[in-house]
C-alpha cells in the first residue's frame, strides 16, 4: 500500500477518506483497541498525518478517555473499537459519557457485508448494542459513502452539549476505494431560551428560599461570575447537582456547593427552597429510589422554573438574567478566598484527605473525582484552594476515573491531573495505568483502599437491611485478598507508593503532582 | 429484616422469593458483582442457604466464569449484575457464552418502577443492551411475578444446548412482598433428528474424501467413541471447528484434528472433502472476511448433510449412524496413544510451549485455551496427553480465559484447571485473578509474553496491508512498557514466576500444577 492523498490519481480506500474525514473535522486524536475488522483505518493512520493514536488495552479505557478529553478540549475525539464485543466493552463509559453531554465518535468495525450473513464467531447486532448508549447511530454502506458518514458523525458528537456518535465501518467499506475527503458540517448551535423563561426567573430568584440550579456550561469560570451577581443581586443560594461533567472553582472563583449525594441530606437540603430556577441542570432527583422515600427531591410545593438545559446558551441566558436584574455591574456574591490550611497527623480518613488535597492541589490543576464515599468531605474543603477544574462522574457507572484521566491528560498535557478514586471503582478499569506509563501522562491517583464497596453498606441500609450477614458483607468486602495498589501499577509501568499515615500521604501526593509522569499512591484507610 | 422461609406467615420479598426458586430449579452458584439496585437480593443471598456467591471485582469476570461453569457443570450459574452499564461490562463474555452455546442466567437490577421515568443517572435501556447477547429477556413488573420470571429465566437458560437468559429486576419487585418459590420448569429436550438425514449422512461417509465435523455435545468421550467407530467403518475423517466449548481428548479418546484458523489453511485442508456431515458442527466459514478470498471455506462443489445442530440429540444421531453403518461394534479409529515426550532446551516458542504441555499435562485437567496465536501448536502436541478436557473461546471477544478459569475451577474443585493465554488477551479482564485468589482456586495460568497483539500483526497482512509503518505497528505493539505479569498477579494476591527458557517453563508449570490454589507463570517469548 502506497501513501496516497485526496488529490491523488489513484482513490484512496474508505478507511483513509474517513481518517482524512475525521482530521478536517477536527478531530484529531483517537483512543483504540482495533481488532481485525479495524486493520484498514489502522493503516491509515499509519500513512496519514494528523491523527493522535492512544492505544489502551480495554476498551472501557478508550472510551472514558473520549469523555475526559472532550470535557477538557471542547471537541471530539474519536474511539475505535473492535466489532460488536469491542463496543459492549466500552460501553459503560460511553453510558457516563452520554450522561455528561461529552461528544465521542466511536469508529467500530463490522464484518464486510458479504460475511456479516454467515453469522461468524464475531458476529453481533452492533447496531443494537450502540443505541442504548449512543445519540446517533449509523452503519455506512458503500466505501464512498464513509467520508460523508464520518462529517455527519462529528457533526452529530458536536450537537451541544455533546453526544455520543457511533459509526459502523463494515471492513469492505474501508478497504473498497472511498469517496473524496467530506467538508466539516457546522454542528447545530446552543439553543436560545425564550424571553418568558427569563422573566419567570428573574420573577422566582429571591432571596434564601430560592435558589439557582447550575449545571453543563453554566459551570464554566464566566458563567459562574454571572451567576455570583445574580446571588449579590437576590440573595438566592447557588447550587450545582451532584456530579457535574465540568466545574472552574477554586480561589477567586464563584463558588457554589452540591446537592449532597445521601438522600437524606439532599431532602434536607433541597427542602429550604420553595423557588428554584434550573440554569443546565436538571430538577433534582434521587440517585436510586429507596422504599417509603421521596424520587423528587424537592418540596412540593416548589415553583420549579426550567430556564435552560444542559444544550442550550447558558452564557446568554444568564447574562439576560443578570440585565433582567440589574446585576450586570454587581460583584459577584460567594467569590472564594485562598486559604491556607494546615495538614494533621495520624490516621488516613476522608477529613484527613480532604486537608492534605487543600493543601497540595496546584494551580490549574484537573481533579477527576471519583472518590464515592471517601470523597464526601474534598469538595467544601478545596473550594479555597488555588483555582482548579473538576470533574464527576455523571452516569454512575464506576470505573470511571482513571480512563477520563488518560483523556483530561491528553486534552491538557500542560496541566497536572490529579485523579482521585476508590478502590472498589479504579479496579473496572485498571488497565489504564497502563495507558498512562505509555503516554508518560503527567497524572497523580491516589486510591482510597478501604477494601469495600463502602457505598453499597450505606446502601444496604437504606433499602431497609440492617444487620447484614456475612454472606451479605462478603459480596461487599474488597479484602481477602487485600490489592496490592503498588505492585499493580509498577507492573503496568507506573511508579507507586503506599501510605498509611496523613502526612505521609500529604508528601506522597506533593512528590508525584511535582515529578513528570505518573503516580500511583496508595492511601490505605 | 428477619429470617423467613416459604412456609412463615409472613411473605419473602420479591428477592428472597428468587433466590428460593433459582435453588429449587438447580441454579446455587451466584458471580456477582452487585450495586444498590441488587441490594435485596445480596440480603437475601445471606439468609437463604445453598446459593453460593463468587465476587467479582468487573462485570466481564462474572460472566466469563457463568460461561465456563455451564460447560463444566452442565448446568447454569447466575450472575448478578448492577443496571444497564453493569450488564454492559459483561456484555463481550455472554457474547462468548452465547456463541457456546452455555447456559446463563442474568440476574439485572433495576430502578424501582416508578424511578425509571425521572432518567436517574444510572438509568439507561438495560433490555436493550441484553437483547444482542441474549436468547431470552424479560423485566418483571410485579413482586409476586418474581419467582414465576426466575423459574422461567432457567428453563430458558437450559434450552439446549444452552442459552443466555436475562431477568431484569426492578428493586421494588425485589422489595415488594412476593410470591411463593416457583417450582422448577423442565427445559426443552434435545431435538431428534429425522431418519432421511441420517440416510443421507450414510450415504455421504464414505472414504477419505468425506469427513464428518464435528462440533457441541459430539465431542463428550463417548460420543467421540462412536464417531471413531464411523470413521473406522467408513474411513472419512474427523475433525472438529476451530473452536470448541468443551472437547474431552488425550490418551485413549479418539483423537480430532481441528478446522485451522488462518484461512489459507483452512482452504487447503477442506478442500480435501466432497461431501461433509455435520455433527453439532456448522458448515465452515472464515472467521473474517479477506479481500479476494472465500468466506464460505468448503469446496463450491462439495455436499454438505446438515445432520444435526448443536441443540440436537447428538448422542441419538451419531448411535443412529453408527447402526445405520453397521459400526456399532467396531473398534473406534483414530484412538491416541499416550505419548511420552522430551523437554528441550532454550528459548520459549510456540512449539517448545507445546512440548513442555504434553509433558506436564496431568490426568484430569481442564485446559482453558485462549493462546491465539502462540497456540495454534498446542492441539495436536497433546493428542497423546492423559485425558483431559479442552476449552475455547467461540465467540472471539479476547478476554476470555481467565474468567472461564474462574468458572470451571468452581464448578470442579477436585480437578487441576491450566488456562493457557496470550499477554493481550488476558489483560482485558485481569480482575479475574483476584477472584482465583479470593476463592484459593487451583488453577495454573500461563501468560505468553510475546508484547503484542501478534494476531493483528498477522491480520494485517491478510488484509493486504504490506509492510505496516511505525504508527501502526505501535498500535499492535504492547511493549512501551512491558506488562509486568508477575507484579500484577502478586498485587491481586495470586503467587507469580517469571520464566524465559523452556526447561524453567515446564518446572514452573509443574510447580504450579502441583502446588494448591492459583499461581502464574509469565512465558517471556
Amino acid at each position: 500500500m502506497t501513501v496516497r492523498s485526496e488529490t491523488s490519481p489513484t482513490p484512496m480506500n474508505g478507511a483513509e477518506s474517513l481518517v482524512r474525514t475525521l482530521i478536517a473535522s477536527g478531530v484529531d486524536t483517537c483512543f483504540s483497541n482495533p481488532g481485525t475488522s479495524e486493520m484498514h483505518f489502522v493503516a491509515a493512520l499509519d500513512h496519514v498525518a494528523g491523527m493522535r493514536s492512544v492505544l489502551a488495552l480495554f476498551e472501557g479505557v478508550a472510551t472514558g478517555a473520549a469523555d475526559g478529553y472532550y470535557r477538557m478540549a471542547g471537541k471530539p475525539a474519536c474511539t475505535l473499537l473492535h466489532l460488536g464485543p469491542g463496543l459492549a466493552n466500552g460501553l459503560a463509559n460511553l453510558h457516563n459519557a452520554k450522561k455528561a453531554g461529552s461528544g465521542v465518535v466511536n469508529i467500530v468495525g463490522e464484518h464486510a457485508a458479504s460475511h456479516v450473513e454467515l453469522d461468524a464467531p464475531l458476529m453481533s447486532d452492533i447496531a443494537g448494542i450502540a443505541r442504548p448508549v449512543s445519540h446517533w447511530v449509523q452503519a455506512s454502506v458503500l466505501a464512498t459513502d464513509v467520508a460523508d458518514d464520518g462529517a455527519r458523525a462529528v457533526q452529530a458528537a458536536m450537537t451541544p452539549p455533546g453526544q455520543v456518535a457511533t459509526l459502523i465501518l463494515p471492513s469492505d467499506t474501508a478497504w473498497n476505494p472511498g469517496g473524496p475527503v467530506a467538508e466539516p458540517l457546522p454542528p447545530a448551535p446552543r439553543s436560545q431560551v425564550a424571553d418568558h423563561l427569563v422573566d419567570q426567573a428573574v420573577g422566582a430568584l429571591d432571596g434564601p428560599d430560592s435558589l439557582l440550579l447550575l449545571g453543563g456550561a453554566a459551570l464554566t469560570a464566566e458563567n459562574l461570575e454571572l451567576a455570583g451577581r445574580i446571588a449579590a443581586r437576590t440573595g438566592c443560594a447557588l447550587l450545582s447537582e451532584w456530579s457535574n461533567a465540568r466545574m472552574e472553582r477554586g480561589a477567586g472563583r464563584v463558588s457554589v456547593g452540591k446537592v449532597p449525594y445521601p438522600i437524606d441530606m439532599a431532602l434536607e437540603v433541597l427542602h429550604r427552597y420553595r423557588r428554584i430556577v434550573l440554569a443546565g441542570a436538571r430538577a433534582p432527583i434521587g440517585f436510586f429510589a429507596y422504599p417509603g422515600k421521596p424520587a423528587v427531591l424537592t418540596r412540593k410545593d416548589a415553583q420549579i422554573v426550567p430556564l435552560a438545559g444542559a444544550g442550550d446558551d447558558l452564557t446568554g441566558v444568564l447574562g439576560m438574567l443578570c440585565d433582567g436584574l440589574a446585576a450586570s455591574d454587581l460583584t459577584a456574591a460567594h467569590v472564594s478566598s485562598r486559604q491556607e490550611t494546615t495538614v494533621p497527623q495520624g490516621a488516613i480518613t476522608p477529613e484527613t484527605i480532604a486537608a492534605v488535597l487543600a493543601r497540595v492541589m496546584p494551580e490549574n490543576a484537573i481533579v477527576v473525582d471519583e472518590s464515592v464515599t471517601t470523597g464526601r468531605a474534598f469538595f467544601p474543603a478545596t473550594a479555597g484552594a488555588p483555582p482548579h477544574t473538576w470533574l464527576n462522574n455523571c452516569g454512575g457507572s464506576i470505573g470511571f476515573g482513571l480512563p477520563v484521566a488518560v483523556g483530561a491528560a491528553t486534552a491538557c498535557p500542560d496541566r497536572k491531573v490529579l485523579a482521585l478514586i476508590g478502590d472498589g471503582s479504579a479496579m473496572y478499569t485498571v488497565q489504564a495505568l497502563w495507558t498512562m506509563a505509555r503516554e508518560q501522562q503527567d497524572v497523580t491517583i491516589v486510591i482510597f483502599s478501604n477494601r469495600s464497596y463502602e457505598i453499597l453498606r450505606g446502601e444496604l441500609t437504606n433499602v431497609g437491611v440492617r444487620n447484614p450477614g456475612p454472606r451479605a458483607v462478603d459480596m461487599l468486602s474488597l479484602n481477602r485478598p487485600d490489592l496490592g495498589w503498588v505492585q499493580m501499577a509498577r507492573g503496568m509501568g507506573v511508579e507507586g507508593f503506599r501510605v498509611d499515615e496523613t502526612q505521609a500521604l500529604a508528601q506522597a501526593v506533593q512528590a508525584g503532582l511535582e515529578s513528570d509522569g505518573p503516580c500511583l499512591i496508595e492511601a490505605v484507610m
